[in-house]
C-alpha cells in the first residue's frame, strides 16, 4: 500500500521526485482540513498561486476610480503591482511634490483652478489594427473631462488634457484600432460655453458630444489643436465603442435621456432616475469619424468653442455622417466584436442584450432607408431592420466582453449578480456563473480587441459586504477572477481593491509590455530629455543669483552631496538631484522635514524641486527610501538665517576629538580591516571572472552593480591617503571608513550575485542528494553548518575526505554523536567550538541521503 | 488500481466526498505542470488561498512609507484590504476633500503651513497589560515629526498630532503596556526652537528626545497639554520601546552617533555614514518614563519651548531617571522580550546581536555602579555588566520580532538578505532562510506585544528586482509570507507592494478587531457625534444668509435631492449631504464637476463640503459610488449665475410631452408592471417569513435592507396617484416609474437574501445528488433550464412526477433525446419552447446522479 501511496501521490501532483510519502501526504491534508478548503478550493489555490519569482501571465490596468490613480495587477495571481499616479498627487512618486511632474500634474487645471484628483473610469490600451500594442495606456476622469496618457515604457503619466467644452465625460477612453483617435464621449449634458443657462434652457442650449482627441503614436502625445467635437443632442451619451474590421470608420455611442429630462425632485418632481427610464427606447449613436475627421478640415464645417473645433449636428448630418437607431431603454455598454461585424448593447432596464448588425445598418444608411427623424434632424434607423436579433439574459445587464472562440461573449448581470456566458451569432446561452456582488465592468483578456485570448476573466463587483475582514462602513470593492478556459466558468479566486472603486479593466499579455528599469544619467522621467539640473559626481555646487539659489545635487548609497545648506529666510530655492545609481531598483527619494516636498528619483533620474524658504531654522533632510543598510545616515541640514538678526552671539563647538595615538590605533585598526574586506571582494570577483559570469545577465546585472560601488573606492582611498600625510589622522580615519562602506556596498550585491551563479553552474543534485539536501534543513543541521564558511560548526566541505572510511565514519557520528566525542580530532573540534553536536535522531535512510548532499558539495566544492 | 486511486486521493486531500477519480487527478497534475509547480509550491498555495467569502487569521497594519498612508493587509492570503488614509489627502475617501476630514487632516499643519504627505514608518497597536486590544492604531510621520491616531472602529485618522520641538523622527510609535503614552523619539538632532543655528553649535544646542505623547484610552485621543518631552543629547537617537513586565516603567532608545558628527561632504568632509560610523560603540537609552510623568508634574523640572514641557538632561540625572549603556556602533532595531527581561539590539555594522538583561542593568542602577559620564553628564553603565550575551547573526542585523515558544526570536540581516531564527536566552542560532530581497523589519503575528502568536512572519523586503511583473524603474516592494509554524521556516509567498515603502508592520489576531458597518443616521465620522447638518428624508432645503448658501440634502438610491441648486457666482457654499442608507456597503460619493471636491458618505453618515463658486456656468454633480443599476442616473446640475449679467435673452424650452392617449397607455403598462413586479417580491417577503429568516443574521440583514427600500414605496405611489387625480398624467407615469425603481432595488437585496436562505434550508445533499448537481452545471443542463422557473427550457422542478415511471423515463430521456421528440407532451413542449434538447453524450452513472439530484430538488421543491 505504501508503495501504492508513493505512485499515486507522484502521478497526482505531476511531480517526478519520489515524495516522502507518509510526510507529504499528511502535510497536504492537514493544511486542507485545518483550513477548510474542498477539493475545488485546492484546484482553485493551485491554478492563482504564484511561488517567489514566478511572474504573471497577463495585466491588468484598473481605473482606480475616485483615487484618480491606475492600478496595475498580475493575473493570475491577482497581486497589485502599482498604483500609477494620474489626476490627484501621490507622495511616494513624488507626483505633485516634485517640479517637473507638478507640470503634468497641471496640465489638468480648468479655468485656472487646480484639480487634485480625479473619477477615473475606462483605461484603453493603445492597439495597432484593432489589437494591443503595449506602448500606452489612456485613461478618462468623468468628474473633470479629461484624458491622460500613461506611457507604459516607464509606468508614468506623461500627459493630461482637459476637455474644453464637456462638463463631465462618462465614456472615455476608446481608440480606434490604429490609435489615431482617442474617443470621448461627454456624460451630463450642459451648455458648451461656460455660461449659465437655466434648465428650461436644455433642449435649445444644453448639449452631449463625442470628442476625438489626435493621437501621435511616435511622440506618444495628444494633438489638442488637431483634435475636434462632434456635437450631439443632450441625450445624456454614455459608452462608445469604435468600429473595426468592416465597421472600421465608424463608432457607437448610447445614450439613456430621449426623454430630455431635467429633474427637480426638490419642486415635487420625479427625479432623474424616473424620468431617465421613462421611454421605451434610447438611442445608439452611429457616425463616422473618417468622415467627419476630413470634415473638420474645412473652416466652413466647424464652430470654434473656447478655441475648440466643433463639427455641428446639421453639418455631421448633411454629409451622411451622424444616424440614430432606437435601443432598449436606459442601455450601458456597447461593445463591437472582434471582426467588427456586430455591435452588442446591454439592457441595463432590459433583460435583453441586443445584437445589432453593421452590414444591415450599412445597408439603410447607403439606401438613405430611415424610419424617421429626431427633433435634431438626426435621420433614425428602424431597429428591427438594424438587429441580428436579442436573447434574453437576466436583469441588470450592464456590459460585455469577449471570449477566444468565435460568437463568445461574457455579460454582467448586475442585479442577479451574474456572470453569464453566450453566443452572440447563435443567440444562445452557455452557462452562467454566480459573482459576490453586483458585477459591473467585467474583461475576458483582451477581451476588448480584436484579438481576445479568453482564459481568464476578472468581474468587477461593486460590493463586497461579507467576503473579506470588516474594515469599518467603507468596504473594498472585490474582484474575482473567473477561469473560463474550459466549459463551464469556475470562479478561482476574490481580489478585495484596497483604494478607490474600479470602474473598468484593460487586460493584456505580459509578453507585449516592454519596460525600462533605469534612465541614461540625467534624465527628466517626464520629458525623457536631458535635464536641466543634471548633476554627475563632482560637479555638486551650489549657485546663488539674488534671492535664488540653485542646488545641484547628488544622491549615492548611502550619503547626499551637499550636507549643508544655508539658505537666508526668503530665498527662493531651486534643486535639481541627480541619482547615480545604476543599479535595478536603487530608487532613492528626497526630503527636506517640514517643507512639503518629496521626490522619488529612479537610477539615472534627475529631478527638480522648487520652493521658497520662508521660514527660519534647522530643516535636516534624507533620503526616504531604504536603499542600503545606512540608509539612516544618508543626510543633510538645510539651514535657514534670518538676514535681519545677529547671530554674533552664537557659541561654537567643536567635536571633542581622540587623542593622536588613539587615532593612530583607530587608523591602523580600519585599514586591516578594510584589507581583509577586500581580500574577500577580491575572491569573489576572481570568482565571477573564472566562472564566466558575463553570460547569465541577471548575475551580470548584479556584478555590475558590485563592480560600480567598488569604483567610487579608489577616490576615498586618496583622501584618506592624503589625509594622513597631511597629519590630519581624524579625516584619515573616516575617508577610510568611507573606503569601507563602498566595500559594504560592493559586497551587498556581490554575494547575492555569488548566490545566483552558484545555482547557475553547480552539477545537478541526485535525487538522494535532493533529499539530503532536504534533511539537511529541516533536520536542523544548518542552524550551525553553513557550507563553505566555519559557523557555529566546522564547515562542511571535504568532510568525506577528514576521516578515514569516512562515509561510514560521518554516517556513525550523524547516528550517535556520542560514540565519538572522545575521539582525539572531535575532543579539539568541540573545545574550538565549545558545542557538542546534538543527536537528531535521522533515520538510516535520512543519514544516506545527507552523504550523498556532501558528496555533491564536495564535487562543487569550488562554489562555496 | 482505479479503487485504490479513489481511497488514496480522498486520504490524501483530506476529503470525504468521492472524487471523480481520473477527473480530478489529471486537473491536478494538468495544472501543476502547466504552471511549473512543485510540490513545496502547490502546499504553500493551499496554505495562503482563500476561497470566496473566506476571512484572513491575521490583520496587518502596515505604513504606507512615502505615500503617507496605512496599508492594511490579511494575513496569509495577503490581499490588501484597504489604505486608510492619515497624512496625504486621499480622494476615494475624500479624506482632504470634505470639511470634516480636512479639519482632522489640518491638524497637521506645521508652523501655519499645510503638509500633504508623510513618511510613515512604525505602526503601532494600543495595548492592555502590554497586548494587543484592537481598538486603536498610532502611526508617526518621519519627516515631519507627527503621530496619528486611527480608530480601529471605523478604520479612520481620528487625530494629528505635531511635535512642536522635533524636526524629524523615525522612532515613533511605541506604547506604553497600558497605552498611557505613545513614545515618539527624535531623530535628527535639530534646536528645540524655532531659531537658526549654525552646525558648528551643533554639540552645545542641537538636541534629540524622546516626547511622551499621553493618550486617553476613554475618549480615543491624545491630551497635547498633558504630553512632555525628555532632552538628550544629539546622539541621533533611533528605535525605542517600551518595558513590559519587570521592566515596566521604563522605556529603550538607540542612537547612532556618538560621534557627534556634522557631515560636510560639500567641503572635502567625509559624508555623515562614514562619520556617524566611526566609534566602536553608540549609546543605548535607558529611562524610566514613569519617573518622568512624575516629575513634569512640578513646574520646576521643566523648560517650556514652543508651549510644550520639557525634561532636561540634568533633571532627568538629577533624580535618576536616565542612563547611557553602550551598544555595539550603528545598532538599529531594540526590542523587548515578551516579559520584559530581556532587551535585543540589533547590530547593524556588527555581525553581533545583543542581549542585555535588564536584571543585570537595575542592579547597577540601584547600586549607581557606573563606568562613567557622557560629556552631557549621564551616567554610563557598563556594557559587560548589563549583557546576558552576544550572538554572531550576520551581516546587515537590522529588527527582532518574538515567537510562540520561550525565548524564540526572528531577527532580519540586511546585507544578507535572510532571517534567522534563534533562541536569545539561551543565544543559539536555530534555523535561516533566504528572502529576496534585503529585509528591513519584520513581524511575526503579535511578535512585538507580550503575547506573541508565532505561525507567520512577514519579511518586509525592501528590494523586488526580477520578483514581479515589470512596472517600470520604480519598482514594488516585496513583503513575504514565511511559515514559521514548524521547526523549520518556508516561505509562503510573495507580495508586492503597489503604493509606499512600508517601513513596520503591526499584526492581530482577526478576532480582535471589532469594526462598525454603519453610522447612527446623521453622523459627522469625524467626531462620531450628530452632524451639524444631519438631514433626514423630508428635510432638503437650501437656506440662503447673504452670500452664504447652505444646502441640506440627502442620497439614497439612486437619486440626490435636490437635483437642482441655481447660485450667483461668488456665493460662499456649504452643502451638507446625509447618506440615508442602512444596508452595509452602500456607500454614496459626491462631486461636482470642476469644483475639486469629493465626499465618500458612508451608510448613516453627513458630511459638510465648503467652497465657492466662483466661476460661471453650468456644472453636474453626480454620485461617485456605483450603488444601483441607476447609478448613472443619480445626477444634479448647479447652475452659477453671473448677477451682473443680463440673462432675460434665454429662451426657454419644454420637454415634448406625449399626447395623453399615449400618456394613459403608458400609465396603464407601468400599473401592470409594477403589480407583477410587486408580486414577486411578496412571493418574496412570504418566503422569508414563512421560513424564519430572522435566525440567520446574514440573511436578516439583506432583507432588512430589501424592506428598507420597501418602505420608500408609499409615498411615491401616493404622489403617483395624487398625479393622477390631478390629470396630470406625465408626472403620474414617473412617479410609478420611480416605484419601479424601489422595487427593483428591494429585489436586488431579497434575491441575494433568498438565495443565501435557501442554502441554509435545504436538505443535505446525497453524495450522488452532489455529483448530480456538479455533472448538471459540467454538462451544461443549466445552459437552458433553470431550477424554480420556466427559462429557455422548462422547470425541472417536479420532472419526476410528470411522467409515469418517471426516472426511467428521464434516464431514457437524457440519454438518447431524440427518442422521445415524437410523444404528444414532448411535441408541445418543443413546440411552446422552439428548441430541441440536445444529446449530452452523459454516461449511465452520471444520469443517475442527475435523477438524485432531481429528487434532492423535489425534496426541496418550496425553496426555489
Amino acid at each position: 500500500m505504501k508503495k501504492y501511496l508513493q505512485i499515486v501521490y507522484g502521478a497526482l501532483l505531476g511531480v517526478l521526485v519520489i515524495v516522502q510519502s507518509a510526510t507529504a501526504e499528511s502535510e497536504f491534508q492537514k493544511v486542507m482540513q485545518k483550513r477548510g478548503l474542498s477539493e475545488k478550493d485546492a484546484l482553485a489555490a493551485l491554478k492563482v498561486y504564484n511561488p517567489s519569482g514566478k511572474h504573471d501571465e497577463y495585466y491588468a490596468f484598473v481605473s482606480g476610480g475616485q483615487s484618480g490613480q491606475v492600478m496595475v495587477y498580475g493575473i493570475p495571481s491577482m497581486r497589485i503591482l502599482k498604483y500609477i499616479a494620474v489626476f490627484a498627487p501621490e507622495p511616494w512618486q513624488g507626483y505633485g511634490f516634485d517640479t517637473d511632474s507638478k507640470e503634468i500634474l497641471r496640465q489638468g487645471n480648468i479655468r485656472g483652478r487646480e484639480i487634485n484628483w480625479g473619477d477615473t473610469h475606462h483605461p484603453a490600451l493603445s492597439e495597432s489594427d484593432g489589437k494591443y500594442d503595449g506602448k500606452y495606456l489612456f485613461i478618462n476622469d468623468k468628474a473633470n473631462a479629461r484624458i491622460a496618457v500613461i506611457d507604459l515604457k516607464y509606468f508614468e503619466t506623461s500627459q493630461i488634457v482637459v476637455n474644453p467644452i464637456f462638463k463631465s465625460s462618462h465614456g472615455g477612453a476608446f481608440v480606434t484600432p490604429n490609435t489615431d483617435y482617442i474617443l470621448e464621449s461627454c456624460q451630463y449634458a450642459a451648455p458648451f460655453t461656460n455660461d449659465y443657462y437655466p434648465m428650461e434652457a436644455y433642449e435649445e442650449v444644453y448639449r452631449g458630444g463625442v470628442t476625438f482627441w489626435k493621437f501621435d503614436k511616435k511622440n506618444g502625445k495628444i494633438s489638442q489643436q488637431d483634435s475636434f467635437t462632434l456635437e450631439l443632442p443632450p441625450y445624456m451619451q454614455d459608452l462608445t465603442d469604435a468600429g473595426k474590421g468592416i465597421s472600421d470608420g465608424w463608432a457607437f455611442t448610447n445614450s439613456f435621456n430621449s426623454e430630455l429630462y431635467t429633474g427637480g425632485i426638490e419642486k415635487g418632481l420625479p427625479p432623474f432616475e424616473a424620468g431617465c427610464s421613462r421611454n421605451d427606447m434610447d438611442y445608439l449613436h452611429v457616425y463616422n469619424w473618417k468622415k467627419l475627421a476630413e470634415l473638420v478640415k474645412d473652416d466652413k464645417n466647424v464652430k470654434v468653442i473656447n478655441g475648440h473645433r466643433v463639427i455641428p449636428i446639421e453639418i455631421a448630418v448633411k454629409n451622411n455622417a451622424l444616424f440614430l437607431i432606437p435601443e432598449n431603454k436606459s442601455p450601458h455598454g456597447v461593445d463591437v466584436n472582434p471582426d467588427g461585424q456586430y455591435i452588442i448593447v446591454s439592457g441595463k432596464l432590459d433583460t435583453h442584450a441586443s445584437v445589432y448588425d453593421f452590414k444591415k445598418i450599412l445597408k439603410q444608411i447607403e439606401n438613405k432607408e430611415f424610419a424617421s427623424k429626431d427633433s435634431y434632424g438626426i435621420p433614425i434607423l428602424d431597429i428591427k431592420k438594424s438587429l441580428h436579433g436579442q436573447l434574453e439574459l437576466g436583469l441588470g445587464h450592464l456590459h460585455n466582453t469577449f471570449g477566444k472562440e468565435d460568437g463568445t461573449i461574457y455579460s454582467s448581470l448586475y442585479v442577479d449578480s451574474q456572470v453569464v456566458k453566450w453566443n452572440y451569432k447563435q443567440l444562445k446561452l452557455l452557462d452562467r456563473t454566480n459573482i459576490h456582488y453586483n458585477v459591473g465592468h467585467l474583461e475576458a483578456m483582451e477581451g476588448k480587441s480584436a484579438d481576445p485570448q479568453g482564459e481568464y476573466l476578472i468581474a468587477l463587483n461593486k460590493l463586497s459586504i461579507d467576503r473579506f475582514l470588516p474594515v469599518g462602513p467603507l468596504h473594498p470593492q472585490n474582484n474575482q477572477l473567473i477561469d473560463i478556459g474550459g466549459k463551464k466558468m469556475e470562479l478561482l479566486v476574490d481580489m478585495p481593491v484596497p483604494l478607490g472603486e474600479p470602474h473598468q479593466a484593460a487586460s493584456i499579455r505580459a509578453s507585449k509590455i516592454h519596460t525600462e528599469v533605469r534612465y541614461n544619467m540625467g534624465t527628466n522621467s517626464k520629458t525623457l530629455k536631458p535635464h536641466v539640473g543634471k548633476t554627475l559626481a563632482g560637479q555638486e555646487r551650489i549657485e546663488r543669483k539674488g534671492n535664488h539659489v540653485y542646488i545641484y545635487s547628488t544622491m549615492v548609497r548611502s550619503h547626499i552631496n551637499p550636507e549643508h545648506i544655508t539658505l537666508n529666510k526668503g530665498d527662493k530655492v531651486t534643486m535639481y538631484i541627480t541619482n547615480l545609481e545604476r543599479a535595478q531598483d536603487e530608487t532613492h527619494g528626497f526630503t527636506i522635514d517640514h517643507h512639503n516636498i518629496h521626490a522619488s528619483v529612479e537610477p539615472g533620474e534627475s529631478v527638480q524641486l522648487d520652493f521658497v524658504a520662508d521660514i527660519e531654522g534647522v530643516f535636516p533632510y534624507y533620503c526616504t527610501e531604504f536603499c542600503s543598510a545606512l540608509h539612516i545616515e544618508m543626510l543633510g541640514y538645510m539651514l535657514v538665517k534670518d538676514p535681519n538678526k545677529d547671530y554674533g552671539w552664537i557659541q561654537k563647538t567643536k567635536i571633542k576629538g581622540l587623542s593622536k595615538e588613539e587615532l593612530q590605533k583607530e587608523y591602523e585598526k580600519i585599514l586591516a580591516n578594510n584589507e581583509a574586506t577586500n581580500s574577500v571582494i577580491d575572491s569573489l570577483f576572481k570568482f565571477f571572472e573564472d566562472r564566466g559570469y558575463a553570460k547569465y545577465p541577471t548575475v551580470k546585472n548584479l556584478v555590475d552593480d558590485a563592480k560600480d560601488q567598488y569604483t567610487k573606492i579608489d577616490s576615498e582611498r586618496e583622501k584618506a591617503t592624503k589625509a594622513y600625510n597631511e597629519k590630519n589622522l581624524e579625516n584619515a580615519v573616516l575617508f577610510e571608513n568611507m573606503v569601507w562602506q563602498y566595500m559594504i556596498k560592493t559586497a551587498d550585491s556581490a554575494i547575492r550575485a555569488k548566490d545566483l551563479l552558484v545555482t547557475n553552474l553547480a552539477t545537478k543534485k541526485s535525487a538522494g542528494a535532493k533529499k539530503g539536501e532536504e534533511v539537511f534543513h529541516e533536520g536542523g543541521c544548518s542552524g550551525c553548518h553553513v557550507v563553505g564558511r566555519v559557523s557555529s560548526g566546522p564547515d562542511l566541505i571535504g568532510v568525506l575526505k577528514r576521516h578515514r572510511n569516512a562515509e561510514k565514519w560521518v554516517a556513525e557520528y550523524i547516528k550517535n554523536p556520542e560514540s565519538k566525542f572522545k575521539e582525539p580530532y572531535m575532543e579539539r573540534l568541540i573545545k574550538f567550538f565549545n558545542l557538542k553536536m546534538p543527536n537528531q535522531n535521522m533515520k538510516d535512510e535520512e543519514i544516506k541521503d545527507i552523504i550523498e548532499y556532501f558528496k555533491w558539495i564536495d564535487e562543487n566544492a569550488d562554489l562555496f
